[in-house]
């Protein structure tokens, strides 16, 4: 029997890619949330808007970009409206950028850029939607255990946020901002996860693999469909236990 | 026998705590450097400049801003003409800010100022001094080795820019920004490691323990005198093993 994974979810950056494919996958599945917040940096992107008329009941586009405290406290407001007094059980912190080129070819602003983005956004986020989550996690108040469909955020990472492995990686994407900004996002999840585990609110980070998206081109081996469909299985499975850790798309911990 | 740590070396932020130390037992030692630069934000530092002028054969106070770029890049041109044709061997990225608390008193702002600081800076500097390290590394031309006599750069790293070690620290010194600028810093060098390693560039993160300074406080357990003294020994011992690691001032691996 499948269950639901949980009831309200918002994830970034889901105008295409992989934010797109989990918005769709989480809306077609056999007990969708009740409620799905796509953030799209752009609203009325055609993508996202065809799939929220697609499923009018349970996708609300919002608009969010990452890397504007406004529009993520705007967002945070919008989306605890429609929640009408319930939490946030589920974000997906997804939206990201790659500003790739060698160390001569990176800047100030390209190191910056991308840090806002990709860190920054999901501080923001992380501390715009606390309340939400908090109450969310309350509405299990005989439960101890963590779980997304409780209360948990998920910061979309990457292998070559790995330090440990960046020796065996670096000469094929050297990517200083962004493998700099991921390494950064991976002690943001540590720092959350310490934080709110007093609230039952589960933090980690999860690498998608090396998916076919605009960010990952063509020649990746994976396509949305099978990294999402499998980042989902991790979803669903996740404890306490994994509060704090790095996991790729098949729930196998990579180191920091 | 005492023997000369390098020839010639750049310590930024030296105008108070653990930089200016640096620089002081750097020009006290028995063999010191033939040449110091002094990295001050303000080169008109009273510290610095009574030091410089007590050592003004060996030590150049020489104006250094890590948010600032063209500071860098006009630092990197002085340093060059300095140094007559030779290569510089070491430079030790010490300067750095902490903007302590909790997560609700972290913004946007906070939070680039200290990466730009403490990442950002360190990264244009390995790109704009790229050249004088390389100078240097091969006026060693039978030596495959690495060491700091070489040609090296050491990051002031910390205990707190460990993820793996968080989950133990971080209720006691939470820190947003800093924690996680100096995660950053620890990919940055392990870029850095392997982008350097066929120039036969040393590059490495230090952690110089918790020390009394404005930015450790009156309560931390070591001087600025027991602190340095022993990470010029770690730093001395250096070879291409430890390329690409982060250790404390007594020389201990911490892992990321
Ligand atoms: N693809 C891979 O192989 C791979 C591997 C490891 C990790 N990842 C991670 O997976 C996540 C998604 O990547 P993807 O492959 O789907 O990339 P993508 O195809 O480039 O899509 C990125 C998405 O993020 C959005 N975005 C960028 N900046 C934003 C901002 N400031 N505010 C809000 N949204 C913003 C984009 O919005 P617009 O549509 O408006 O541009 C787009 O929807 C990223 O965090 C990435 O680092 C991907
Ligand atoms: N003290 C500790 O317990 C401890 C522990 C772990 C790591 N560290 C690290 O050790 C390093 C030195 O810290 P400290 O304890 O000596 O701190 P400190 O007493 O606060 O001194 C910091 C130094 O960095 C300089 N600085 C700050 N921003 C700068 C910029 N934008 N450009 C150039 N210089 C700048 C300051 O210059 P001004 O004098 O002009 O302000 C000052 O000289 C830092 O990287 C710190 O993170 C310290």
């Amino acid at each position: 029997m499948a269950s639901r994974i949980c009831d309200s979810v918002l994830v970034t950056g889901s105008n295409r890619g992989i934010g797109l494919e989990l918005v769709r996958q989480l809306a077609d599945s056999p007990l969708p949330p009740v409620q799905i917040f796509a953030g799209c940096r752009d609203p009325n992107g055609p993508r996202s808007q065809e799939l929220a008329q697609k499923h009018h009941d349970v996708i609300t586009v919002v608009q969010l970009d990452t890397t504007s405290p406004t529009s993520i406290a705007e967002a945070s407001k919008l989306v605890e409206a429609k929640l009408k007094g319930k939490g946030l059980n589920l974000i997906i912190n997804n939206a990201g950028v790659n500003i790739p080129g060698s160390l001569v070819e990176t800047g100030k602003q390209e190191m910056v850029d991308v840090f806002t983005t990709n860190v920054v956004g999901p501080m923001l986020i992380a501390k715009d939607f606390h309340p939400l989550l908090c109450k969310a996690a309350a509405q299990f108040p005989h439960q101890t255990s963590m779980s997304c469909s409780r209360s948990a955020i998920i910061n979309v990472s990457t292998l070559l946020s790995s330090i440990k492995r960046c020796p065996e990686n670096f000469s094929v994407s050297p990517m200083y901002p962004y493998r700099v900004s991921k390494a950064a996002l991976n002690m943001l999840t540590c720092c959350l996860a310490e934080d709110f585990r007093k609230d039952g609110i589960l933090v980690m980070s999860l690498h998608p693999g090396w998916v076919q998206t605009e960010m990952g081109g063509p020649e990746a081996p994976l396509t949305t469909l099978e990294s999402i469909s499998s980042m989902l299985k991790v979803i669903t499975s996740l404890t306490e236990k994994e509060s704090g850790t790095l996991l790729d798309w098949e729930g196998k911990n990579i180191p920091w």
